[in-house]
């Protein structure tokens, strides 16, 4: 696949951040030459320039930003991740901050600065004009993580009863239009908006039709509080490119547009992942070794302690355990299947929870689905695992304890699996927050209990 | 976090597919009421329509189509979940199925029809007119997952001379235009894109301007053969709104929107999720039981095979655990610890692969970072558990074991969990392929042995 990637980048001879590129850009920055340096990397897109940043050492990006920093734009601030985003302002001169941010939309202002620090925020804020200082501080006042603090306020609006003929006079007339937009607003003289228009099909419509007879069926606004994974997923499911925000009086404040939504999808993706596998929801791959540890330590010393109840229930059974040794050594094989069987079940639910397709509605019947799935599966590991258990330590009774533990274990895992999410939604949490801590801690505890339990019962 | 979503779109006063909305639903079909049936389904979007569907049983579906089969219509169509799709299409009457196959646009067909069965393709084929025919017919000659299966094939272009007035005088007559588009692509005599032209520059830009002179910078084609994962990146990365495709020879064949590239985005997410937790990546919270059971037996059996190494590796200390019991208690901790470290490693390295910040320009520092990470969360853990061992036992040696055999399964974990998906990909496979599944067993194994092995040595 890598190579077939590299082929079609070929292909398309458009400038990509290949191996070579960046290979030949630490050449350049190492030899010092700003200006090998400058042809290298003008071509490429702002976004290509900003992963290069965060794909270099502390040390190279140093010396890169020494040489080329008089060429950072807008573009490539807005680009970088927000793990090295104070480091890189910290080192670009004043001058050119202040250029590269009076270019930028309210929107990737707002999300550049979001997470600094007060002292750099304040020097971004003083290099903007008051317009647009006023807007985004305006923004600033919106919940983290809102629509109001994802959307751009530069909006193209139209009273109601305009013609196509005047929208298109309106447009060519002024020239403060947003770099991209897709749709004019129609609003009602209180600034509500009330449907919008394809640029599109003002196009391919006659001069004299009314906007009113042309909106899109698919209009929907969103509240400046709504959260901005609640604004990803009503992208997502209604195929909207943009849509109209609104305050709580309903009056149209800004606008947010699918690439936003696009990223923020891609950023909920990330943390439900990362959420799962219990570690700090801001790991990047450029992290140091510091900041990795402290976004897996807290994770792993929680783990200690749950791992522990493990231990205390293996602890109850020695006695079983002295007296017949290959227990300790089949013990992991049920708890490991039903860590796994855990997992799986764990995220079918955490991501249709995500898409919203698991809901009150219908978790009753997934519940149940989950019971009968865990039980054909544990009948079937039960079967093979009871079968060869048997034959290999050719001890009948240790197979059957084997057997019932698996189905025991299974089923606990299918139900684990979908209940921690289930309840950690209804208790208003996010449902992958170290639900896989939870249910591997489950199933080890509920597997060594029924393996060793069955066992001191049946065996001994 | 649910009750304010509730709260939002009670805000909001949008259709939406509420709880209530959907026990009513459920009222409704039971009493066979289908007048009550389309009142309550008529002003839900396409998409939660489809949601619907997917959320009832079998038997509740079967009753929704037949009492509200004659209104459904491509939009609904298009966003039934794969899973189901078959089932409802059955059930649609042919001559409706017809009538919504032939409202699609081309790209829509396609991804209707290419999993369908041989005959249902062909029904829904011949529904359509010649020209629509033959162009799906032409895009699913493309290969599966591609660029040119996802495109649509209707394109507004226009030749590298025109003016704005000539594309606006362009536009105005044309009545077959696409019901979305964003952008007129530009196109040499040979018809290879050579640029493009948001709709907003043209409504804003003087009549006699040059088309060629607003073309946007970020330009950039795509192959028709191109992976549709590629395609995701390509827009998430660059920020597209629309793109060209091409096909070998360069030629314009199609256009993908950003509306199709964010659902193969989040599909593309959704196959990451299932595929680290090792279920099929077919599955679906609508599924039966049995093909729940499908999905997932088949890995939980590869992992009996993987569990039972570790099963061998603790049988080859068989005696040491019989000389000191407490061993068995306090192995899973180690395990266990170092499976949540594997998978926390793996998680950032799968995420960081899937979006191109993790590349081999950087893969050794990355592993060198996991290592260094992998020391000091080991060290810290092992000072932790080794003093706790040794108090609660009162057995120093244990604690050393305990803490030693910790540190080694620590590094393990860091570098099997960066080193399994580095290496799955550079043999051309899915990084998250089974990755967690091999990245425990590793952890496993080497936490038992480690453990056990050290014990025979120091302790017994």
């Amino acid at each position: 696949m890598a190579q077939e990637r590299a082929e079609e980048h070929e292909a398309e001879d458009l400038p990509a951040l290949t191996e070579d590129l960046v290979e030949s850009v630490l050449t350049a920055t190492e030899a010092g030459d700003a200006a090998l340096l400058a042809e290298l990397l003008e071509p490429l897109h702002g976004a290509d320039i900003a992963d290069l940043l965060e794909q270099v050492t502390t040390a190279e990006r140093r010396e890169i930003l020494r040489l080329y920093g008089r060429e950072m734009d807008g573009e490539i601030l807005t680009e970088i991740d927000e793990s090295i985003r104070e480091e890189v302002i910290e080192q670009i001169p004043a001058d050119v901050l202040a250029e590269a941010v009076r270019e930028l939309d309210s929107d990737d202002v707002v999300d550049l600065i979001e997470d600094l620090e007060e002292v750099q925020q304040e020097a971004i804020l003083e290099a903007l004009d008051e317009t647009d200082r006023a807007a985004v501080e305006q923004s600033l006042t919106w919940p983290e993580n809102s629509a109001g603090r994802l959307m751009q306020r530069e909006v193209v609006v139209a009273p109601l009863h305009w013609t196509v003929a005047e929208a298109i006079g309106f447009l060519q007339r002024e020239d403060w239009l947003p770099d991209q937009f897709y749709h004019v607003i129609l609003v009602d003289p209180a600034h509500h908006p009330v449907g919008y228009v394809t640029l599109g099909k003002i196009l391919s419509s006659k001069p004299e039709t009314a906007l009113t007879a042309i909106t899109e069926d698919s209009f929907r606004t969103i509240s400046a509080r709504q959260e901005e994974g609640d604004v990803a997923y009503a992208f997502n499911q209604y195929h909207l490119i943009s849509a109209p925000v609104v305050d709580d009086d309903g009056r149209l404040v800004g606008v947010i547009t699918i690439d936003d939504a696009m990223n923020v999808l891609d950023e909920e993706h990330e943390e439900d992942i990362l959420r799962l596998a219990g570690v700090g929801e801001e790991s990047s791959i450029s992290d140091s070794v510091l900041e990795t540890v402290r976004q897996r330590l807290p994770w792993l010393v929680a783990n200690l302690f749950t791992a522990s109840l493990s231990a205390i229930v293996i602890s109850q059974f020695q006695a079983t355990i002295s007296a017949l040794v290959a227990l300790a050594a089949l013990m992991p094989i049920v708890a490991s299947t039903g860590g796994i069987a855990g997992t799986q079940s764990l995220a079918v639910a955490v991501r249709a929870l995500a898409t919203r397709d698991l809901t009150a509605s219908n978790a009753r019947r997934v519940v149940l689905r989950e019971i009968g799935a865990g039980l054909v599966n544990g009948l079937s590991l039960a079967l093979l695992l009871g079968v060869a258990g048997g034959l290999i330590f050719g001890h009948v009774e240790l197979g059957v304890v084997l057997g019932l533990a698996m189905i025991v274990n299974q089923l606990v895992a299918a139900l684990g699996g979908v209940m921690v999410p289930l309840t950690l939604e209804r208790l208003g949490l996010d449902p992958a927050l170290a639900s896989g801590t939870f249910v591997t801690t489950l199933t080890d505890v509920m597997g060594f209990f029924a393996f060793l339990g069955l066992a001191s019962w049946v065996l001994i």
